[in-house]
């Protein structure tokens, strides 16, 4: 049942630990549902109420502690033995009297760590700030250290298997990519791509099924292609507008994003002028991609590319990519862009994402790609370029359709 | 292009100030997005990164403040004017060396608010317990109350324009399961009713499109109907098994879910005998349901209809839900629960999900409602049973069709 073998969960506990040693940490207190998945094989939508895995640097198996409704989720969908999830009763749950970390923090009390020093991700959604007030004060005489993303960069090099995964992932996203593009024509409502797009993300192919992506896909539409991150309406398609398609496939929680701009119809000049730029960047910087270089020196490929054209872009290229759980795709690791100094090593994976949006349009073209021993590789294999749909959908007669 | 009259969030927004007012609060910082939806209109999917809604006491309008690339979201999709909405540079987002919260902190220091009372939603997800500690680090004469809830609890009671959103939601959630109840057949996969129910969410109908709901559809199947929250996988559906499907139809981020448990072929005895109990307990409550009742009192008489036959529920019954964004539809106010002492009031509005999960099945058969002048009504119409379905899909002679 578990998506991997019990000794890939163990290895991956075995980085950890060794952060954790080399940070001070003795208990590391993981909230991101996705660290959660990756070091037990958790996987369900509770990450709306507290819970967390529990990794303590002497014990060979972390613990589950989450809501009583999900402790039996949390047997079936782990590697840990049963006496090591944790349930606590409902009325912690969403209440003013009774916080579900109260409860967390006495189960470390008797368990005699109440003086250890605990790792904790501040910076991630799912542990809020009361969450940290409630175990400082139930929990008087514990250190604590900021361990955001420790888990997070053990993650960035995946393994063979999670890059099998990947691969099925990219199979689903192009072909959601495929019948979303093909239903982008004037008189059609964003809605109806959106719905034509989740339904093949998660019919996913006969042999794979596909899981829900951590973000929708987003559809800017018009001159709201100037604006990434709108979700659709159910606004009709116009001839001569250009749509954004930004989505990923996901397999087992692996993600491939992928994202294309399409125009109904003639683009305007701005838009066509500007997708071979685009382009020739994204070709530059995947040509130069190799193991050794930093996230940095990849960005000023791109950034000398598109300088040559008199184009300049604020925003980050990319970051890496993989497992992951809403509100977000991305792993807060390496970021492509000016600066970051992160090492390129192979089997480490990348959303390329140069978007670039001026005043009343935009353009998004992206490539998922694996770090290899030489270079590197995408995942999909879509056509790379400013997409022109016919207006209509034309019959085999040539007739339009609807 | 907003989905409420401007004078609508004005209301909205001196409600919250009341509020304010009550708890001494001069500057609200609300990162809870369906509660910046609901005072400024703002919809995008960018709560992946740190972003506010500033709420000054004697100002007339809020600030939104957030990434860069979103900024002009915020411009196109709120009512306030473009001066109130200011945006941080790229390299805030996700770094280790520059938090938002240091950029936002600076704004109020500017502002001369820095000595100022803030609220802050100390327990909500996009409320980190880092982004409390920057504020608080660049705020040293701040003092900061918990504001939890303070918006949410203005949500509570919907407007008329609000409940018309529901009602078309509510045709949505509808839609969406009668797809979804068809397609669960042996030979079937999980993954494809998954991907039949998402498509009908969000093509929604002819004159409205849907939206994303806030949490996916549950799937849980077999002996796995006793976890609640799992979602699918791509396992094919046998002729016998049970499938429980959550969901909830959503049109502009207002939500109404709906739950159902569909057999395939005969059911299970034990399916079979719990099913009536859990509809004389759900109507039990329908007809008790009137204003002036706490949501205790509601508790209680679900409790003692299906005490008579010897079953007893742990778990809360239901909670108020509305507008929402992932990864939760419910509001986090007022839950159907002992001792929960909020007061039903007309246009109030709840899910009424008396899950009850035993050790290798479960049923669930909810209803979502509107709190009337009289007593309440329910938003869909679907049949409030175990559903049947024959295990195979049958062709108009008989025949199967597979």
């Amino acid at each position: 049942m578990l998506p991997f073998e019990i000794l890939e969960y163990q290895e991956r506990l075995r980085k950890t630990k060794e952060l954790m040693t080399k940070k001070g940490i003795d208990v590391l207190l993981i909230t991101d549902p996705a660290n959660m998945n990756y070091l037990s094989g958790y996987d369900a939508w509770s990450f709306y109420v507290h819970q967390m895995l529990v990794v303590m640097i002497d014990e060979a198996q972390p613990l589950w502690i989450g809501r009583y409704l999900d402790a039996k989720g949390a047997v079936v969908k782990t590697w840990m033995f049963d006496e090591n999830v944790i349930a606590y009763p409902d009325f912690y749950v969403h209440s003013e009297d009774n916080h579900p970390m109260d409860f967390i923090a006495s189960v470390f009390n008797q368990r005699g760590l109440g003086s250890k020093s605990f790792g904790v991700e501040m910076d991630h959604y799912y542990f809020t700030a009361k969450a940290f007030e409630q175990l400082r004060r139930n929990l008087p005489n514990a250190s604590f250290k900021n361990a955001d993303l420790l888990v997070n960069s053990v993650r960035m090099i995946k393994s063979d298997q999670e890059i099998e995964y990947m691969r099925r992932a990219a199979m689903i996203a192009e072909q959601a990519m495929y019948k979303g593009v093909d239903s982008v024509r004037a008189g059609g409502r964003e809605c109806d791509t959106a719905a034509m797009i989740y339904y093949h993300l998660l019919t996913g192919t006969t042999e794979h099924g596909g899981d829900y992506p951590a973000i929708v896909p987003f559809l800017p539409t018009g001159q709201n292609t100037s604006i990434p991150h709108l979700t659709w309406t159910d606004k009709q398609f116009s001839e001569g507008e250009a749509v954004i398609i930004e989505l990923a496939g996901c397999y087992q929680r692996y993600h491939v994003p992928l994202a294309r701009t399409v125009s109904i119809g003639k683009p305007l000049d701005k838009l066509q002028n500007l997708a071979p730029i685009a382009v020739e960047g994204i070709n530059d910087v995947l040509t130069a991609v190799k193991p050794g270089m930093t996230c940095g020196e990849v960005e000023s490929v791109w950034r000398n590319s598109i300088k040559k054209y008199g184009i300049e872009k604020e925003s980050r290229l990319g970051y890496s990519v993989g497992l992951n759980y809403p509100p977000d795709w991305g792993e807060h690791t390496a970021s492509i862009r000016k600066g970051d100094t992160t090492i390129l090593k192979p089997n480490m994976t990348f959303h390329l994402i140069p978007g670039l949006w001026f005043d009343t349009y935009g353009i998004e073209i992206s490539e998922t790609f694996r770090v290899t021993e030489k270079g590197c590789e995408t995942f999909t294999n879509y056509p790379r370029e400013l997409l022109i749909n016919t207006p209509f959908r034309l019959d085999q007669q040539g007739g339009i359709i609807s």
